[in-house]
C-alpha cells in the first residue's frame, strides 16, 4: 500500500514552491519507512529546484538531509526496526556492485548514485526528497541517528555534517595538525565543529570578520579575512589542509600558497567555471589540490557516531513550511546562521 | 686554490653558448671538488639561460645533472672520499635548519635551496652548472652513483630521475597500481622506466603514437595517444596515479576524469600560464592535482640506488660541447631520444 505523503514542492523551475501530496511506494521488502521530523535546506536544493544544474522533472520535492522515526519496515529489514531514530543523505540507492559501491563509495557509484530527490530511481519513478511527512528507504541507505543527538540538529548533518567529516577524516585532520576552512556557512561551520572535535587547530579564513565572534565560539582557534591581503602573506605555508566550501570561484593559486609542503587544499563545493590553478603553487610545496563529495554510508553512519560521541549537531534555524521560499531568499543572501530546518509538523 | 675550469656559457640571453673558463672556489672544509664527466641537457637550462624564467647574470654556465669523480676533498668530509663516483642535481645548499630540510626537503627549503646555477650562493658568488669540467660543491649535496649505473646515463637521473622518481614512490606506484606517464620526453621516459621497475602497470599517453615502439620497449604496457578523442572515454577512471611531465598546457579536467576515485594527477612540470580545473572534475571522484618538484638528498640517493638496483639509466645521446646549441635546437624540437649528455672531455 502506498503512503500519500504531505510535501512541499517546486511546480515549475521559476516557481516558489507550494503545499502538494505526493505518493510514496509501497514499503517493499527491504523497505523503510519514515515519519521525517525535520528536513534541512542546502543549497544545492535551490540550484537544483531552479534548474540552475540542469532541467528537471516538476512538481520536485527537495530535500537531502532527512532526520525522522521508523514507523514501518519490511519483512526482510534488518539493519532498522519500528520507533528508529533515523535519517537520509544525499542518496537513496545506488548499484552496490560496482568497485566503487564495494569500497564503501556508494557515491561514486559507476552506475550513478540514485540522488534522494530529482533523480530516475531503479523503479523508473522520480525520487522526491525530504520537504515531505514520509518517505520510503531501501535500508542500506537509511542511517541510524544516535542517541545524544536532537533530530532537528541532526538533520544537515546527513549532508553538511558528511560532506565535511569525509575529507577532513580522510586527509588527516586531528591533533599537531592545522586545519583552516574557508567560507563559514552551512558546510563550513560544521567543517569546523567537526575539524575542531578531531583534535586539529582549527582557523576560519572568511571574506571578513563579521562572523568571527561565531567561528571562535564554535570551535574555530583562529579567524582570518581573506579580503585582507596580509593574510595570503602572514600565513604562507601555514596549512596542512584546506576545506574550501565556499561554491563561488576563489583564488585558487593563493589559498594553495597557504599550505604546507605536502598539504591539501580540498573543495567540497563547485563553481560552474573552471578554476584556473598556477601548477607553480602546487610544485612549489608538492601541494594538492582535490575534492570530495559527501561521503559513503559507512562513513556517514561513522560521522554520525562520531557527531553523538562529541555532542557535536547543526546550528540551525528551525522554520515552518510555509517560510520555505523566504528561507531560500536568505540562503542566497547567506543570511543564515546556519542552516534552516523544515519542522514537517507544520507540513499540515 | 681555486680550480680554473673550462666551461660552456651562454654569455648573453639571446647568443649561442660559447667555450669559456670559470673559477671553482677553493676547497672548503666540507668541500667535495668533482671532475665532472658528463652532464646532461635539461629542457630548463634552455629555458633559463635564455632567461625566459627571470633575469640572469651572465655570462651562465648551465647543467644540473652531473656525474663525475671526486679528485679532492676538505678535512672535514665525511660521506665522499677521492676516486668515489657522484653526482650533483639540481640544488648545491640549502639553509639546513628549517623545517623542510630538517624534514629531508632541502627542496623546498624556506629559505630557497640554492640551484645549481645562476643562484646567489651563500658565498654572494652565482653558482654555475655542470657543463664545465669540475664543480665544487659542500658534501651534503653530492650523491653516491653506485657501481652498476655507468656515469653518462646516470647523469640525466640527477633532475628527471628524481622528478619522476619522487611523486611515484609518495603516490603509492607499485604492484597492483595502474599509472600513467603524460609525454615520453625526458622526464617521461624515466617515469616509464621507474614505475614499470617498481612493479606498476604502466600506460604511456603521448599526442601521438609516433614513439609507441619505443614506449613499450622501456617499460610501458599500454600505449594511448591522447590526440584520439576516444582516448578518454575508454580510460576513463583508470588510473591510480598519473605523471604528468608535459610543461605545455594540458586539458587538465580531460585527464582528472581518467583517474580512479580516490586517484592523483602529478604535474612535473609548471607551464607558465594558470591551469583551468574543472572543479567537479576532483569532486566527483575525490581525485586530487598535485604538483612536485625534483626530491630531498636522502631521496635522490634512495633513488640512485632504486636505479643501480633494477639497472636503470636514462636514454642518452652522447654529444661533444660544441653541439651544445644545436642539441638545444633539438631539445626545442622535441628531437631527442630521451636525453643529451655533454661528454665534458670534449671542453678542452
Amino acid at each position: 500500500m502506498t503512503t500519500t505523503a504531505l510535501a512541499y514542492a517546486a511546480p515549475a523551475a521559476a516557481a516558489d514552491l507550494v503545499p502538494t501530496t505526493i505518493e510514496r511506494r509501497a514499503v517493499g521488502a527491504h523497505d523503510v519507512l519514515i515519519d521525517i521530523k525535520y528536513a534541512g535546506i542546502c543549497h544545492s536544493d535551490i540550484h537544483t529546484v531552479r534548474g540552475e544544474w540542469g532541467p528537471q522533472s516538476y512538481p520536485l520535492v527537495p530535500g537531502h538531509e532527512i532526520a525522522g522515526i521508523v514507523t514501518e519496515v519490511g519483512p526482510e529489514v534488518t539493519r532498522h526496526a519500528v520507533g528508529d531514530r533515523v535519517g537520509v543523505g544525499c542518496m537513496v540507492n545506488s548499484c552496490g556492485r560496482c568497485t566503487n559501491c564495494t569500497a564503501g563509495d556508494e557515491q561514486y557509484c559507476l552506475d550513478g548514485m540514485v540522488g534522494t530527490y530529482g533523480v530516475t530511481d531503479r523503479d523508473g519513478t522520480i525520487t522526491q526528497g525530504g520537504y515531505s511527512s514520509h518517505i520510503v528507504v531501501t535500508e542500506d541507505f537509511v542511517l541510524g541517528i544516535p542517541e545524544g543527538i536532537e533530530l532537528d540538529v541532526a538533520a544537515p548533518l546527513l549532508c553538511a555534517g558528511i560532506t565535511t567529516f569525509s575529507p577532513l577524516h580522510r586527509w588527516g585532520a586531528g591533533p599537531g595538525k592545522k586545519v583552516a576552512v574557508v567560507g563559514l556557512g552551512g558546510l563550513g561551520h560544521m567543517a569546523v565543529k567537526i575539524a575542531h572535535a578531531m583534535g586539529a587547530e582549527v582557523t576560519v579564513l572568511s571574506q571578513s570578520l563579521r562572523k568571527q565572534e561565531d567561528g571562535l565560539r564554535l570551535g574555530a582557534d583562529h579567524y582570518h579575512a581573506t579580503s585582507d591581503e596580509e593574510t595570503f602573506t602572514d600565513l604562507a605555508g601555514s596549512f596542512d589542509l584546506i576545506i574550501n566550501t565556499v561554491s563561488a570561484p576563489i583564488d585558487v593559486s593563493a589559498h594553495l600558497g597557504l599550505l604546507t609542503v605536502g598539504g591539501t587544499m580540498v573543495n567540497v563545493g563547485a563553481p560552474a567555471e573552471p578554476l584556473p590553478v598556477n601548477a607553480g603553487a602546487l610544485i612549489g610545496g608538492r601541494r594538492s589540490f582535490a575534492g570530495s563529495m559527501i561521503g559513503g554510508i559507512a562513513e556517514t553512519q561513522q560521522m554520525l557516531d562520531f557527531c553523538a560521541e562529541h555532542g557535536i549537531g547543526a546550528e540551525i534555524e528551525v522554520i515552518s513550511a510555509d517560510q520555505v521560499n523566504e528561507a531560500y531568499d536568505r540562503v542566497l543572501a547567506s543570511d543564515v546562521r546556519y542552516r534552516f530546518v523544515i519542522d514537517t509538523a507544520t507540513l499540515s
